[in-house]
């Protein structure tokens, strides 16, 4: 396998980011390419999702990731290893994507179609939810050790996406994470939201989330 | 009691944060107030934390809190329930406090002295990290689910701390968190670092946690 693509991104502040999304947008409707931003934050198990929703869908769908860090490629390489194509942001201590980002990271995949890439942003609950990054849709991770109380601390990246995944609910015995009182803070801000329960470790629910998604890229195309 | 003060902090992007923050360090030395800045992912257990170390030290020490948040006054409410003076700093929508909010919460702390203050910054591993808060010692944590890799992944945040507390050792079991892989990445980012491992649910390590803290108080005054 050839070595991973490794780009430095920096914000280009002079650039409308929200025009920059909506062209994006605009590209992957046409090219029929369904991006999924996967926000969370840090070890809240977003490569791990990945991994387990990669492995359920990568007979289906071409699939591609595009993994963004501070530093580091291990997720990367971590994704590089199930044989799908993944190419590395190192956004050097910046804290979110934007959609000029995102374009860097789709022209870096090369000329074939994808039609599915997941984009997995900076770990962070604050900053990433600020910046449309032209992603068809918006889903965050909010791992049970966290907490149940994330909604009211973090309020903007529950109203901005579309989906939340609760993970390591196998962790659920050791905490006194309440679902019931999440599922109706998560509510208050986005009636609209999909709230799926699985655990990337144990694989539960994970069949859920890719019904999901099959449903979202059926719509889509 | 009387209502939580809440202060609504905004950055001034154009005064010089490292100036302001060795201004804030030079009054704390005069004041004899010992300032601890608390950085951690979201949901990492800095109030948890707090709240155990509050009930070890109250006693010796005259101990307050500077709450901050993008949103909500919880985390303040929970610390005012044990006695302690409490102020809350909403951000809104800023993702890390600087020296001049720091300052702000001092001050509407009233005229009271106060031994030992600590700031709980944004739940955030990222921008925190990037900005001086005139505290005396930058102390973080990392809690067991979120993996042993973070080192890896945010750096910044490690080289900036003396104090890296290993939060949620109670959960080890249910995960493959390697403690002397992560303790072998942090030796190479920060030589320096002081590890302690603690579980802030059922008190082990707090001690040692508490240890630590009365040393460095009266190494201090």
């Amino acid at each position: 396998m050839d070595e991973i693509k490794l780009f430095e991104v920096k914000e280009d502040i002079l650039s409308d980011n929200d025009e920059a999304a909506r062209q994006l947008r605009d590209k992957l409707h046409r090219d029929k390419t369904f991006v999924i931003n996967l926000m969370s934050s840090p070890g809240a198990g977003k490569t791990t999702v990945l991994l387990k929703t990669i492995s359920e869908l990568k007979d289906e769908l071409k699939i591609g990731v595009i993994e963004a860090d501070i530093d580091s490629v291990v997720d990367a390489e971590k994704i590089r290893n199930t044989g799908i194509r993944a190419v590395q942001l190192r956004t050097g201590g910046f804290c979110h994507l934007d959609a000029s980002m995102v374009k860097t990271g789709l022209d870096g995949m090369g000329s074939e179609s994808f039609d599915l890439v997941f984009v997995e942003n900076v770990g962070n609950l604050v900053c990433p939810a600020e910046f449309d990054t032209g992603a068809i849709k918006n889903v965050m991770i909010l791992s049970v050790p966290e907490g149940d109380d994330k909604p009211m601390k973090y309020p903007l990246m529950f109203t901005k996406s579309d989906v939340l995944l609760i993970n390591k609910i196998d962790m659920m015995e050791l905490t006194d994470f309440d679902t019931k009182a999440l599922k109706q803070r998560v509510t208050q801000l986005n009636r609209d939201m999909t709230v799926i329960e699985i655990s990337a470790k144990t694989g539960l629910g994970i069949d859920k989330w890719a019904d999901w998604i099959r449903s979202a890229v059926r719509d889509f195309t």
